[in-house]
């Protein structure tokens, strides 16, 4: 007997209702493909996922490279999905078969799907629903034991009525599925294909040596949602919303404030701290990590940002693959982009952009502002329409101010540049060598004054305009 | 008999529960005035409309330049707006009436109402509610035909318990609703108002030449949400919400993700291709188009943009009336204004705002921007800060500027001023004449340093300061 | 007998669940701490609310300072807590009794049990609900009467399938509970508390001099839900999406549309006016107030803003401690900072930031803009890229710029400075000192050109690229 139960997930479909060049199981759900919920809930409960692939096989193998996949080369049916991965059954023991496309179940649902299985040939997970619908009903005997499960096209008028129906979540017997049961399979028509279904009545009346002591049992589960296939854009928005309201609740449980849950976006590798408050349509992606006490006002979007306890971060950010450190002041409509790393105390202001630079502690930049390539020292302020030129036309050169250095507003620094601690330079200035520590540094033209002509010169313009105008027409 | 049969739409009234200027039929939904969802069902149900009006005659008019109308004089109840159209009724055959703020009413069920019809007087469609309310009651008799509909002022205790309801849409014989029904309409007290559901007794009890034989019909709906009726904002909301979510799931079916569609705004006049991305918070307007593999971030404002396949449209952006080619990326915070025309691989970054001016292939402004009346030249790279000055006080003026050109960040460009193809503009300059192609220009101060100089400036500076906070106080 | 019933409101609790370092009861809800509603509601129902607190006592107090307040020395149980009120209660007449934690609870409601109340000694405030779950339940006798409340944990089965639940709110005789009923409670084992529901037991059977003539009653509520506790950070979500219902509610029905209130945020102390329309994922918070025919476009962001009649505030705004005159036009992307007065006609344009600064009438600041500290005076139009340079590393100064002017872009105002009436900047001019009134100033260097100069630059550029790649290899 293995260490783990196999789990084989049926994902060789391509999902032609999603009306997508990408295969259904690959659809991202809350910042993981869909499949990636499956096979995460059958290793959290204890299994080994084993996905069999056909569609777009290598894109789902590169999305899971240490998960174990077999090909299944002519998709004909789940019946012949479970026997392409016939190879990775343990000797004996339980095995789990279910669909890649189930996001929603839940790993305690699986759980008791095994351990409800014991020794039964196969186990068969059911819920009750009132509007059966297209799904298999399970018929049960005068006993209550499950006989066999009836697709809807095939079901009588009294079989449509049964509202247990199939979950298409099952557990086997390994050793009989793969030496009695799927030999045994026959096609159906038209279309010639195998039924995992079929399967259950085998396990109705099995043969020697497996026989009528070892049952065929049903699980009825109480949640029949956690089971929606998803086939569609519409049930994966749907599947979206439960799994974000699974991840939030989650969240408010640890003591995340969300002002406003249903506007809200976490993805499934988020980290979040005790008293965060999370404003109205607030994104959080990736491996994005918030500490302790941080306030996220409205529709700041964070991916894979690493925010710092005490952090600020206001209206309208959108910090991607940054750092901020503890008690930093950012936004509104701060963009923070790769390799952004803002120490403590920083404050970083409205339409500011901060890409691959070093602010150190307390250093400030607050208004309009592009700060690329580049390092603030310390305490420093920047002041608004600050540019560093770090673009050349060819190569993207660095801008290094010291600490307690005073950047003039709309100053332009042509880089590579330097400007020294304590250094100043005046406001409009172009900065294109070095300046020295504690200097101050101005690059501007001279102001020329013309009393009185400002009535003239509008005269000029009205004039020229009415030319124009005259032309144009 | 006349080709279309004549959809009567009653919109004269106020809404005096809207508590707005604007009359109640010319509310917003989706993108459309409220009364033209039902002009739309009713055309496409095959019928044509014809808008009853009385307040606020000439805007709905207006609204609506190619639907007939004709004036309700005196509204005096649904009777009378019904008679105030007899000129536009077919001779014979079927008549459609129903209500102008109904707009959640589908085509179908006026096609099913339309079918149901057949050869009766009249045929009110109806639905089953558990709370009837202020509902008019459908009276049945023994055998189950509809005898009258009882208002719920005026209904017994036993009828107030009927659960089945008039949705005031109703299907009449256009000879007997003319010639016979509404001729006999008497005034209710106590505002002396014709009632079109006086009707319904008088085809429960037809004279000759129209007899019993000629039936009075129900054809019980089984969605009674499709003919709320909107009579206050909260409703208008509700459906608004309605109207979103059938919209969305349409576009979903098609191939469309929406990562949050409780979230998103997309107005009925949108087009949008396959695989197309939409981010939590966007809203999609007007007659906005999308193409295929197009990505939109969160929170993303479009107004009749017109996006090509493959576009990435990145979080916080603001198009209107803007062209933006295959493969470009947008934003995040990029304003597309009127006339924004960008070619194919365009890059707009943050801050940017663009105004009518056309951006050629693979032209790049990628921070804290202005381009106004301008074009830019294919591959040509602009610079953070860089401003073209179109506005002299008094006139637009063009800044034209050529293919591979290079602008250095925290430009000023005086318009009107042209830089041919391959030429460089130094960092910080203001132009105010032609560059030639391949020429470099700098408009700019020369640099001074005074070493050592920036501890006395501050020196001075505090001692002002403390100066004037002491003379302040 | 008092002029006010008191209402002993029970917010002593530390409120683990919350995890959080914040008393539970000071956790925002809408714009007020959650207490807050509590207080509020019972003053609206005609009651005087009187906190009992523990946890966080000075923190409680600080945020109602007006409210009366007693101290709970050893947090006991609710019969302790309501014991420690007992100095606050009138001579007789009745006191209500009700947690800090049932923000939900409406005025109406406990004006209902005040009168239901009557002459009983005790009046429990009751509901049936589908899952009882973990209230206490109410045990009627065969007539029908309440005997007691029984705890869940206390209960048998036969108690536990009783549907009728306490929802812990009362209204005692303030004399009975006084002098009689908690003066008698019996501490609960294991953690020696003193419940309040063991009062109840006590009303059933009276001593002298109150007997049973003054009877036990239960006033059955129809909305389980307005009862709800908040114990943990999703039950906050919850209550805070049914208050934001309420109140969006409240203000359609006065005349406002909200797009899609269900990504909308308005806080508790917010006014509207008539024909306002608010967009998808708007919020208004903190005192902000709306005049008549204002549009607010999607997610903006309003916090204690003074808005006129007529004003359109475009998508993205965010506006603090600002004033907005009618007609103004504003964003989007346009932040205006506490202190920001915007006159009637005034246009703020995309990118702008405006703080401390009187704009008057009709002056326009188009784009990616800083005022700061300043006048801009009437009909003046400032360019895109202009910077009032405010500050000087110690002091903030003020700029004036007068009526009619007109600001070239790019231009830096070296504060404290001064252009008068009329006068022009040239763009991309660093203004350092006055300019007179219909005067033209212009201070940029000259532009200098040298032909044919680019490519040779770039191919240097790129040689010092491939040495500096080589370098780094």
């Amino acid at each position: 007997m293995s260490d783990r139960p196999v789990a084989v997930i049926l994902a060789a479909g391509r999902g032609t209702r999603m009306k997508s060049r990408l295969a259904k199981v690959l659809h991202p759900l809350c910042g993981m493909p869909m499949v990636g919920w499956v096979v995460s809930a059958t290793e959290s409960a204890g299994a080994e996922p084993v996905l069999v692939l056909h569609h777009q096989e290598e894109a789902v193998r590169a999305a899971f490279p240490t998960c174990r996949a077999v090909r299944q080369e002519q998709p004909q049916g789940t019946g012949d999905a479970a026997r392409s991965a016939v190879a990775t059954f343990p000797e004996d023991g339980p095995v789990l078969v279910l669909a890649g496309d189930t996001p929603l179940l839940r790993p305690e649902t699986l759980r008791s799907l095994l351990e409800a299985h014991g020794d039964a040939l196969c186990t068969v997970l059911t819920a009750r629903v009132t509007e059966p619908g297209a799904y298999g009903r399970i018929v049960r005997g005068a006993d209550g034991t499950v006989e066999r499960i009836v697709e809807a096209a095939n079901a009588s008028t009294e079989e449509l009525a049964i509202d247990e129906i199939n979950t298409g979540v099952y557990c086997f017997d390994a050793a009989w599925l793969r030496d009695a049961a799927l030999p045994s399979l026959a096609p159906n028509p038209p279309k010639n294909e195998y039924y995992l279904t079929d399967v259950i009545a085998a396990a109705a009346s099995p043969g020697p040596p497996w026989g009528r002591e070892r049952p065929l049992r049903a699980l009825v589960h109480h949640d029949a949602s956690e089971t929606m296939g998803v086939n569609d854009r519409w049930a994966l928005a749907q599947a979206e919303a439960v799994l974000q309201s699974r991840i939030l609740h989650a969240h408010a449980s640890e003591g995340v404030t969300f002002q406003q849950p249903a506007t809200t976006r976490v993805e499934c590798g988020v980290t979040l701290g005790k008293d965060v408050t999370v404003g109205p349509g607030v994104c959080l992606l990736g491996q994005t990590t918030i500490g302790d006490d941080v306030k996220i006002d409205a529709h700041s979007v964070l991916n894979n940002a690493k925010i710092d306890d005490g952090v600020w971060i206001r209206a309208f950010s959108h910090c991607e693959d940054a750092v901020v450190g503890s008690k930093a002041t950012i936004g509104p409509y701060a963009r923070l982009r790769p390799g952004a790393v803002l120490e403590q105390g920083v404050r970083v202001g409205n339409f500011v952009e901060v890409k691959k630079s070093l602010l150190e502690a307390f250093a400030t930049v607050g208004h309009l502002t592009y700060i690329g390539d580049a390092r603030i020292g310390a305490r420093s302020n920047i002041g608004a329409g600050t540019i560093t030129c770090n673009y050349d036309g060819v190569a993207k050169n660095h801008t290094d101010i010291g600490a307690d250095a005073f950047i003039g507003s709309n100053t332009a620094l042509v880089a590579p540049v330097a400007v020294g601690d304590g250094a100043i330079v005046g406001a409009g200035s172009v900065v294109v060598t070095d300046v020295p520590a504690n200097a101050i540094a101005v690059a501007r033209g001279d102001q020329s004054v013309k009393e009185d002509a400002a009535q003239r010169y509008r005269d000029r313009l009205a004039a020229k305009k009415a030319e124009d105008d005259g032309a144009g027409g």
